[in-house]
This record gives structure tokens, C-alpha cells and sequence, in this order.
């Protein structure tokens, strides 16, 4: 008998579901709150990661698991700088992070007194969309040099998230991005989302989203 | 008897290829050069390729197939603006084009006369660099404000690839991108690989591009 390609990924996607839902059931018992982001590769994932633990620390105990397609550990590297917690995981040059592979990081991490668990996913605005992995809410990362049409190129990714912010205000004045146009098409994937622009590099934005960030604590 | 996902995986590429080699010969028969383009995300594909057009036109005659993840067709409305034939595929949120997707593509084109077919691949740095097309060479289209670790996270998309576009040149007095990093780690993938520090917005570093891309024509 020879198994369909649509059969073996609804396999693979209900395998991975049946995962995250454990993954999510041991973050509770520990009481953290988990938060996976999403975006395009250099849409400032590790930044924006960087500048929240700033604004959260040492108020709240943070952990990051960052995933890359490949064995570099830049963006670790950053995150241990600031004293979290982070472990890394190498997708092997697969394109988005699964649940099996957020279980190892889980259990390589001592997430005892935790707040929040940051998930980095790997930079893709398609693949990372299908697959659960635990996390309690979704982010995705925009970015003004990416342009004004991703969510109309891209629909999949923005819906079903929590939250979206727009990086990279700073580059506003020298890139045509029309900010109306873009919301217009997020609003049609998902109404109402909160949205945040934001500059990692002059911090614009930053107060807004860590106090809806804060209440997603306050929230559980 | 259960078929592996690693199985499936290699028969998908496998099957992948053989077709790639028929598009390639389908071209070859009509005198049809193909160059893949292959990008993140809002790195600039669509404003190079309609650029790139401006400046071979009408000298060469060029054909496109602009890969999407929905049916949205304003990438291809804006090459059709230019007089040139072009037809869409959309993936229905598959994360990469595929040989057999390209193949309907050439079906629906009229090739006859044209120099150059350009494939816009979707918008990911992780699958499309597992899938032959048919084409004769690839490009990748990398951007100043996507940042200069690129190369050391996501490394697969840079090796084996025939010329790389390093775009939006206008950013860099806006954007700290170490230039010399981001070529180390481009050099230590693909030694000797051609590159083009190019703006759209600008025009700068078009002539050296253009100059590269016409060589590929008379080398057939």
C-alpha cells in the first residue's frame, strides 16, 4: 500500500499537535507563560527579544529557546550576554521550529521560577505558520523595509497571531511604506489585532507593547 | 508496509528533478535562458526583476513567472505594466515553487523569441534552495537592512548559487551592516561568487549587474 504525500503530512501535523499540547501542559504545571515570534529573516526577531528582556528584567525571570537552520550561535550568544537562560536549536536546515523539537528545549532548560518562555523561530513568513509548538500566544515581526504588501503575499502567517508589531520605525523617513495600506491588510486577516510599531534602535513603541506583553502575565 | 517521511521526501525530490531536467530541455529547445531568483521576503525580487527589465528592453526580450503564496497578482501586475509576458503561480501557501509548478508555467507562456525567462521565487531563505526549477543559473537577492549575519544563519540559499544582489545600497547610511562580515561569510559558502552592491531606488550598481547578466546570454 503506498501512503499518500497529503496523508504523511496530516500524520506529521497531528503528531506535532498531540506534542505541543504536552509541551503546553508542563509549561503550566511550571506556571510560564510562552510567547513563540515569527517574521521574515532580519525583520529584528533578536532584537526586539533583546530590548524586551531589558524593559521585563529583573522584574520578571525570563528564558529564550532560539531556533536556526544552522549550528551558529549569534543570536544565543546575544541573549546570554544579558543573563537568560537560552538554549539553542539547530533545525538542520529545516525551515520552521516543531513541537518535538521545543520539547528538547524545554527539557534543557531549567525553567523553575520562570515567567516567560521566548521562542525565536526560524526566519520564514511561511512554514512556521502550521506548526504549534506549546506556546500560549503568537507574534509576528514586521518590518518597514520588508514593504507595505506582505500581508497581502503573505496571509497565512498573520492569521490566528495575537499580536503583531511593525519594526524598524526609524527607517520610516527613507523607505515609501504606506503604514494605512498595510494595516488595511492585516485588519482583513485579523481584526483588531493589537499592533505596535516600534524602533529597537530609539526604543519608540517599546512602552506600549511591553505593558500588553506584561498583561498576558497578569492574564494566567 | 510504512512508507518513511525521509522516503517520501526523497522520492519528492527525486521526481522534483527529473522534471527540472525536461524544463530545462523544453527551454533549451526554444533558445529560452532562465535565471531563478531566489529571496527573503521583502528583499527586493519584484523591484530588481522590473528594473533589470527596464534596462534590457527592448534589446532583450523577457518573459516571467512570479511565485506567490496566494492569488494575490500584484507583483505580476507590475511586470505585466512593462510589456512583458508574464504569468503567476500561486502555491496555495506552499513555502517554495517546485519543477512541476514551473513546468505549467512554460506551458502557459508563449516563449517563442524570448531571451530571458525570469522566475521570481516566493519570498523564504530556506526551501526554495532544495528545488531545481529548470533553470540555468540562480541569484540571490539579500538587503542591507535584512542585516550581515544572514550568511552564517541561512547558510544553504548561498551555496551553489551563480551571482548574489546585495540590494537597497540607499539604506546603508541608515543601517549599521558591516559590508566586510557580511562578505566573509558569503565568501566561506561560495568562494569567488560574483556580487552586486545594487539600489533600485537610486540605479547605483546597475551597470556591473546588467554588464554580468547580458554575459550569460552570449555564453549560450
Amino acid at each position: 500500500m503506498q501512503t499518500s504525500k497529503v496523508q504523511i503530512v496530516e500524520n506529521i501535523l497531528s503528531a506535532n499537535d498531540r506534542i505541543a499540547e504536552e509541551n503546553q501542559k508542563a509549561l503550566n504545571s511550571l506556571g510560564v507563560t510562552c510567547m513563540n515570534i515569527m517574521a521574515s529573516p532580519g525583520a529584528g526577531k533578536t532584537s526586539v527579544i533583546l530590548k524586551t528582556i531589558q524593559h521585563l528584567a529583573p522584574k520578571f525571570r525570563i528564558a529564550v529557546i532560539e531556533g536556526d537552520t544552522a549550528p551558529v550561535t549569534i543570536d544565543a550568544d546575544k541573549v546570554s550576554e544579558l543573563d537568560v537562560p537560552v538554549t539553542q536549536i539547530n533545525t538542520a536546515g529545516n525551515c520552521h521550529l516543531d513541537a518535538m523539537m521545543v520539547q528538547k528545549g524545554i527539557q534543557h532548560l531549567d525553567l523553575q521560577g520562570i515567567d516567560l518562555l521566548i521562542i525565536e523561530n526560524v526566519g520564514n513568513l511561511v512554514c512556521p505558520a502550521s506548526f504549534r509548538l506549546g506556546e500560549h500566544f503568537n507574534v509576528v515581526i514586521a518590518s518597514i523595509p520588508e514593504g507595505d504588501d506582505k500581508p497581502y503575499k503573505y496571509p497565512g502567517i498573520y492569521q490566528g497571531i495575537d499580536a503583531l508589531i511593525l519594526n524598524k520605525s526609524d527607517l520610516l523617513p527613507y523607505i515609501d511604506f504606506n503604514q494605512k495600506y498595510f494595516r488595511m491588510g492585516i485588519q482583513a486577516l485579523n481584526p483588531g489585532i493589537p499592533t505596535f510599531l516600534l524602533s529597537c534602535k530609539t526604543g519608540e513603541g517599546f512602552d506600549s507593547w511591553i505593558e500588553w506583553l506584561s498583561d498576558r502575565f497578569a492574564e494566567k
